[in-house]
């Protein structure tokens, strides 16, 4: 193994921080990728918890302190999954000393705060990634073409929703995703439903101009963790109507109390000569009507994940087999390492992860003037 | 058959005016009905035309002149299914002779006019009806009883959609759908959407009580059938966000160029203890989660219409044989006839189509002004 | 009105008998019938029960002597809905007297029995039915003429099953359809299964000429309804492989003990092109594969009924609307007078009630043997 | 990382040979297993392609020589993923040398080299698998505990098929799974069918003790080459109806000329209570009915795949993302290291693969013989 090396630190252990060092480790054995990543330092809240997570997760090194992980000359990549507001700190920091930075998203609570990290990257001339994984599935690739081929026509209309049910429980405690600073069932989960509509519409209808948004708070308190209860300012529900640079329509709505989801990130698209329709609970499949079809033999038709949607064939020689959740996140790791290695262009940089955060506020305040706004 | 005769006189023979006839007819057999309907006189545009339809959905007589028909004191309940804006007229003649009137939605073009036809019925203390028969479905009626019964505990939020793709082709002509006054596919299938909404919600989270719309026009001129192009001022696509009484808040949209749909009529509820999700596409099945249900057993689990589904059993005595598009018409016919006899309210009277025809304008106009309105 | 009038004597008023009559009432109005039917005379096991169904059901008279039914000169057709085992003697005395029959399946206990019915019908120069309505959906008139035109290619393989839970509980009384002359999950629910086997196969790989079966009784007794047991001889699963004349393989499974369904008649046929998979629970569709799609755009797609599904558009105009299980039956009723009237062939008549007979029994007699049965 | 080694030789690098991989490579990260697993050495037909694998997929050394790999004693595990034929010599050679040995299905053409294989491996004190990944399915899992723990009751009957279309084309040549010796699809892909129906139905139904065979080659010949065409006797289609030893009964059905399937790995199984089914095309799913719900609210329900459903909640800590394929190798390859750590029985050893193929020469010999066999 003559590869050069790519030593990962990673800041967080949670449900984000295994999900990249699952990515890391089946990347480098699916793909034929120009590093091999090494798993170096893995920092967290206490030496404890770091040392268990690292020998759990296979890191050399365990530390508390992530400013010296940060700064550690060894270190080439810095992975960030600790809680949303110490994104912009931590990468800032990594950015400061010449690594490259895989942070979670949203970027940062505030699109000014994202923005401040997206120019420092570009002016340290490192690469950034934000993850939006969802984006890295061999269906919504294979939707994108689609779209953009003209397969279903010039396009009309766009809708698209995700829905989970992990805050529907009015008894679960106030966390951070709650603090008005940036938490909210918008940035949290919008974030993606919104990303996912400028993929996909982007190439063929350009991106989202204008929005009028209906931000809602649903359950007004929560626990407090010392008895008492907190008042909650951020949406339990957010949705968007859209305009695209070309005109077409839609509309999005991002729900985290949706009781029985766990995973409706769905979308439905509707142009001139077909449509699409696709479930994120049923994520190796897209639908597809064609008028081009013969009549009378028209109907929405199940494609199902395989070879010919690359990168699936990667993972998998026949059909029909699916890929899970953390395949996608070896998807994204994989482009990452690319776009490193210069091999290819940033899949979803950090100004990727600052117009999501825009088009997220935007929303917001759309919402609490109740009219439209431009996108800036 | 000693039953009493219930003389019907029908004004239209297309899609709608057959689909009373069956209507009639199948109602008769299936529900043990206080009347006899019988078909007397059906009128179209000319005698020919009349003629024709008459022989073939069983009518004793034919005419082309409406008012004759209206006038007929043999008559006792007249069906109006001629185009949208001779609705009115012809329900105010028959009012005023004291005929029961089944009409098409919509009622009129305008809330005003529908108020007129609402105020005047009431004042001949005749019964009426409105064509909304996707509420006679039973596994509607069992989802509203289930919302209303708490079995998804307090209700959060709403989504809705009626789209269709009848209007997809730019190339198809101008017709009185795209007339400023009173079409649009708001007007037209929306009010499929929000009559829904209303019906399911009513009795667990009151009405809607304010809406934000967005209303688009997405063909801009269509064939005016003489060889040039009229412009088209009426909307494709009618969005809105919506608020009901208790503080629920949710969606809908209309949509009449979703290429590749045909009955995409849904709705998805959810409440704090469970979720109800149904597709007009399979309208024999209701899909229910309920946080009830054992804990890693849980699903949303598709309910059969059956015999428990009143009034399903009386079509058939077996699950899961499935009732057809003209059932739910019957089953329509069946309970106004049941009004005419005093044994129950009118299921969805003039007073009903008023109420959707005002949600829609409300809605229309929240569009053009681009702010909230108070439904009135 | 000036159409000769057809005039009916219906025999039973349970399940099949409503069906029967809502079957003549919406054939009537849906299609261009050569005869206007007329409700003529019920026959019922007591004068009350039949008057009460007459009533009900729109008849003009009604009688507890089946055999006064049969003789009257003033009955054209005689619908016989009674208990299997009565159907030979009721057949033979209406079609003595000239009378064309209706009888629902299955057309009698033994093969033999329905030879000598199937005989004197022809002998006799009347028009025979027997009720296979599901064969009168659109979607498998489109399967059979999709299979027959070759668009799946050679028929290489079919796999069909009927099953239900109206038996499943095993403290269910014996009943008529527990008696060893007749009964069974084979001869009551698995002849629908191998009747469309054959409707489907039929034109494009023939008959089925060879069978090895597998007769299964799961619930040895049953309640007498007189406080002891019955032992069970009929079988409540019965499976068999087939063989087509054109060398195509298959198999078929009846089953009234599967618990939690309701209408699961579905089939899955695979040629060398192609594939078709349908499914009763949801018989306005059918599901197609096609190796002439586009390489990567392939899947199984979902034709949803409609007017280009004859004679769905007879019931509605626009597709996706779905048609119910009585309207199946309408179309049933409307074959059959045609055929009366000389218009086009019987479509399910006593022989084709014949033929799934013969099946049936050789399929149990396969059984018993534990050996391959060629078909007579 | 103090974990003790456990180092690798793989055989073969196709398409079973990469998921060895991937399994190994996720295995580690997700599971806390008792050892580490090292690449070690690989061996291919040449040192050519050896060596282009090796470096792709991470082992440290590559080879030609499979017996230089098997007797090598830094090798604790040997993986076998070589063609079938060759399976025998392998295991042989490396369980002689004290290896554990991973093989791919099937086990062995015939159950009489199986046997040895098994026997040999328990003489050597070995630990053995064989690779029925599809049973590591968490839904299969669940599937089985409810079956076993009487959720749905006692078990009636059973229905499995396993139906592919990479042998669909007739044009396709003869290969190695066309031998005589050993091929088509009862045991390529039946094999699959009939361990899942053991899997789920020995706890509650016992083994399958009787069957009768149906087996067909649909395709005479195949082309050789070498410009001709080739004979081909083995089986495209197998069927069996089975016997399990309490009683219930049964179906399966292997098929790998089903036009457009790609992955129909599915079961429905009834019991006195309730019923499950399940579909490998959309495996993160288990769809259960049981009678014990309200009635009226009765349905089959939809459960998710989620961390009630280990080891699900290994990779992911919230429900309805979703497993892949490779996560299924994943924890293949964990419960095989756990059973060479001693900490469980072997989950799938060679005995169990003895087993399968002992059903699939039971059924074999059934389909020549045309009558019912014992199982041995």
């Amino acid at each position: 193994m003559s590869k050069p090396r790519l030593r990962i630190g990673l800041i967080g252990s949670g449900f984000m921080g295994k999900a990249h060092v699952f990515g890391y480790t089946t990347a480098v054995r699916v793909f034929d990728l120009p590093f091999e990543p090494e798993l170096h330092t893995l920092a967290d809240i206490t030496d404890d918890a770091a040392e268990r997570a690292a020998a759990a997760l296979g890191f050399a090194r365990a530390t508390s302190d992530w400013h010296g992980l940060v700064a550690d000359p060894e270190i080439d990549v810095v992975s960030i999954t600790a809680p949303n507001a110490l994104h912009k700190e931590m990468a800032l920091a990594a950015v400061a000393t010449g690594k490259h930075v895989y942070c979670e998203k949203p970027l940062a609570p505030l699109a000014a705060d994202a923005r401040e990290m997206a120019d420092a990257a570009v002016a340290a001339g490192v690469k950034t990634q934000v993850g939006f994984n969802y984006l890295c599935n061999p269906m919504l690739i294979l939707a994108r073409d689609m779209i953009a081929a003209g397969e279903i026509g010039e396009i009309r209309s766009y809708r698209g929703v995700h829905a989970e049910d992990y805050m529907a429980d009015a008894e679960g405690p106030f966390t951070f995703r709650h603090d008005p600073a940036g938490g909210g069932a918008l940035a949290d989960i919008g974030s993606h439903a919104l990303a996912t509509a400028e993929f996909l519409m982007g190439p063929a209808a350009g991106p989202i101009v204008r929005v009028s948004g209906d931000c809602v708070t649903a359950i007004a308190t929560r626990p407090d963790g010392h008895g008492g209860h907190r008042k909650v300012e951020v949406d339990d529900i957010g949705r968007a109507f859209l305009r695209f640079a070309n005109g077409a329509t839609g509309s999005i709505e991002a729900n985290w109390i949706a009781t029985g989801r766990k995973m409706q990130h769905d979308f439905e698209v509707y142009g001139t000569k077909g449509a699409l329709v696709f479930s994120q609970e049923r994520f190796n499949e897209l639908h597809f009507f064609s008028t081009s079809d013969t009549r009378g033999r028209q109907g929405f038709r199940r494609i199902e994940a395989g070879p010919d949607n690359p990168p699936y064939g990667r993972f998998c020689v026949a059909a029909g087999h699916q890929l899970g959740f953390n395949d996608l996140k070896a998807i994204e790791v994989a482009g990452f390492i690319e776009a490193i290695a210069g091999q290819r262009e940033e899949p979803f940089g950090f100004r990727a992860g600052l117009r999501v955060q825009s088009l997220v506020e935007t929303i917001q305040a759309s919402s609490r003037s109740g009219s439209w706004k431009d996108v800036p």
